[in-house]
């Protein structure tokens, strides 16, 4: 908020300042940490059920989940077999390092090998918060408009990989990928983009494979993951 | 955020102010005032061409679109032959009544039966915010997942009106009317919902028969209206 400038840039120091713990602690243990961010509704969590349920077995993979109400999604997730905890905001509309550490609590990191941090759905706010992630991603569901990446540019601007979901609805909305992908690239040039549908299972592949790249990245050099 | 509150309290009461000049002034102008919100991509601006189109002739309406980037919603809406302009936060994830108030000035309120307000794309943060609105109107599309009322609850406790969007997509989603209604009553009993698809025009006419009960209460009754 433009009244808040002096106060939010001194909760934003102090977050940075969990932030960089967290991923000092995440390259200690060797853990890719990827900070999911998204509208309500474009399938963060259908994603990461799918995804876990693709995993190379053995992987140490957990997942802490935001919402402002209800465990639903925690719910939903854990039925995949792997450790999952909710944060309930309460009204607030993202996540931020000191909920996140609070979360992490009782979990041994150097037996984990990813975590996903599901945010909480909104656009916006997450963004401005460090979570100490290696990466944040991206979801656009085709349902939400090919504009959506120049009216929101902060995320994009912020983001290590798009990717635009729910491809199976492609032929019932006038959705333009390419247009998508062209409104992404002018705010930040360079940005990978799979397109996916966790219904059909269309690029989920492609997503393990960008996975296994990073997870191998951060387990190999430690110390320079964070790229 | 949690650790703003103190602050957040003062914004919220100076913004309060200010939302209670704008809503004597509707009042005093027989101006139905009706703030709109929902998540990126749940169709407000596709709302708000078609039911520009369907108004009665000689309907005096104006439209006030927020974003955080870009004039794009703006130019869509101008095309429909009515009065709008363009709030652009530069960051913001909400509109606020200092915002509105600015936008407003050069416009003679009483030569205005109808203004909508697009808010910015967030399902969270522009709930906290009185622009001095009759009504604030929740928009949820079909693709978002019927489990949202119940994950973003402030919305629908002060929504006085939900329209479920994309109705046309019911086909390819897993969408459940009725689960959706559910959880909104449980929050907010008795909010009215509309189903509409601006594809198929399927609930417009129930729409534009909402809105025609509700000008005529403002300008019968403009003291009384806000209810």
């Amino acid at each position: 908020m433009t009244t808040t400038v002096p106060i939010e840039g001194r909760i934003l120091k102090e977050n940075d300042r969990l932030a960089a713990d967290l991923r000092a602690r995440f390259e200690s243990a060797g853990l890719l940490c990827l900070n999911i961010i998204s509208s309500p509704g474009s399938g963060k969590t259908t994603l990461l059920e799918r995804t876990l349920r693709g995993l190379p077995d053995g992987t140490r993979a957990a997942v802490i989940t935001g919402d402002i109400q209800t465990d639903n999604d925690a719910r939903r997730i854990a039925r995949a077999g792997y450790p999952v905890k909710q944060i309930t905001t309460g009204g607030t509309c993202h996540l931020d390092a000191s909920m996140l550490t609070r979360a992490l609590e009782g979990w041994d990191l150097d037996r984990l090998d990813l975590l996903f941090v599901e945010n909480v759905g909104n656009l916006v706010c997450p963004t401005s918060f460090d979570l100490g992630e290696h990466k944040k991603i991206v979801l656009l569901s085709v349902t939400e408009g090919d504009d959506k990446p120049e009216k929101y540019p902060g995320i994009y601007r912020r983001a290590g990989l798009a990717l635009i979901t729910k491809s199976d609805l492609l032929p019932h909305v006038d959705f333009n990928v390419a247009r998508a992908r062209e409104h992404a690239q002018h705010i930040h040039p360079g940005l990978r983009h799979i397109v996916i549908s966790c219904r059909t299972g269309d690029g989920l592949s492609e997503w393990q494979q960008w996975l296994a790249v990073r997870r191998a990245a951060v387990a190999v050099q430690p110390a320079g993951a964070s790229e």
